[in-house]
């Protein structure tokens, strides 16, 4: 009688189950084509955003809501290929379980390529060690049909050489303050930063601009590609990226270029 | 007087552009994302079509409608990156000019890449001497959300080696018969075409299937994309493709691979 009462039990509510000892922290790694979402962070429930697409995900898998912690967040119409995050759940499903059952309930602009069991106190957004994010611009005289969503559309000549020697500028420990977006709220912070690698490439049309950094300031790449823009394209001198670096000021940059032509494409730890 | 009332005659009227001596024959390059399109031909009005949409550019631009040929349709869904078309027009406007003036005029998943004046009985059809189709594969665990229009999402292993080497069975003048869509309507007219060449590649879980031909039967290249990839799965054998061929009948090869994996990359003349 005793044992079959404790099996009962054990079926009906598993104590473990509840149990914040049996909580497990899952690392997700997710796609997304930014285009119809107001960036990656939950905000009123008139904007669609990433994070409250998965919210109702979870909400539909979970029963509940677990808190989901991104590697950073995405502006509107920012693209990710590799972005990360981690939320804690007392579920028994398995990480592969995850992965289906959260694809099989998110909208099809959101794909998660994957889900592993993490040590219990992973931060997807503190224990970043690097983020690369990648800007294409298709650089021809028509627009873009096929990768209208995704590409800058920049049709005047540009010096790609000049654009590749006048980035290396940019690599290595800096203050970033120049390509720090106008923003008061954030000035405070330390806009010091560190980028490891820029690639720049071109393949029929398509230029690419990779960077990796330890971190990036608010805009901060669309504000480094937008100068590059104007360097390549002779509005600015040689030289140009050394002496805006060292100007520490917003207004010595270029433009900001547009959201679409950028995509969070791998976060390391 | 005499001179003054030609002068006046020239500027109103000018009697060469309503000559037939005076049109001039048009070649189109153009790209179109073809996920929103009813395809390539103009069909009943409800039904939105590439040619249609240019159709209605035209009207626009030279206030009537000169016959579009293309170098062939293409299905619903789609894409192409260097579809190729003619018209005749007796419009002073310079070839640059045609390209800005049909781009502002045409919506945003079809863009005009080039336009050339030709010679008069240059035909996008007839003068074809080679086509390249492109079909893309995403071969990874999880479905795709940035390229989700634009390949055909296959999530089990593949064996691209046997891919690559059954395929070169087809390189060459073969009888397509086996390929080509089972349209009674279709059905009488020769089925022979010469393959050039077939590449394969894979980058990053995604795989490009190449073809050129000096022309393909109606669903002949997403027939044998369809065919490679049950040879890739194992549910054909090693020496499939070659007795696929030799069957000269529908019914032995795979299954149609979907449209929007399809992309009409390229069309030589």
């Amino acid at each position: 009688m005793e044992i079959e009462g404790a099996a009962t039990l054990w079926v009906a509510a598993p104590s473990h189950y509840n149990n914040r000892n049996f909580m497990r922290t899952i690392k997700l790694t997710l796609e997304y084509d930014g285009t119809d979402f107001h960036g990656w962070q939950i905000q009123e429930k008139s904007k669609r955003t990433v994070q409250g697409e998965i919210y109702k995900a979870f909400q539909k898998i979970f029963g509940k809501k677990p808190c989901l912690v991104g590697s950073g967040r995405t502006d509107s119409g920012v693209h990710a290929q590799g972005q990360v995050a981690h939320f804690k759940t007392d579920s028994s499903l398995s990480a592969e379980k995850i992965v289906s059952a959260l694809n099989a309930n998110l909208p099809h602009d959101i794909s998660i390529i994957d889900a592993k069991v993490v040590r219990k106190n992973f931060h997807a957004q503190f224990d970043v060690k690097s983020k690369i994010y990648s800007y294409t611009i298709l650089n021809r005289k028509s627009r873009p049909a096929i990768h209208r969503n995704f590409c800058y559309f920049y049709p005047y000549p540009l010096n790609l050489k000049l654009m590749k020697t006048e980035a290396r500028a940019l690599v290595g420990q800096h203050d970033f303050r120049s390509f720090q977006a106008s923003d008061p709220q954030r000035q405070k912070q330390s806009t010091v930063r560190t980028i490891k690698k820029i690639v720049i490439n071109e393949d029929g049309g398509f230029i690419t601009i990779d960077i990796e950094a330890n971190g990036f300031l608010y805009k901060m790449v669309r504000n480094i590609v937008g100068t590059l823009l104007e360097i390549g394209s002779g509005k600015l001198p040689k030289g140009s990226m050394r002496k805006i670096l060292a100007r520490k000021n917003r207004l010595a940059a270029g433009k900001t270029a547009v959201a679409k032509g950028l995509r969070l494409k791998e976060v390391r730890y």
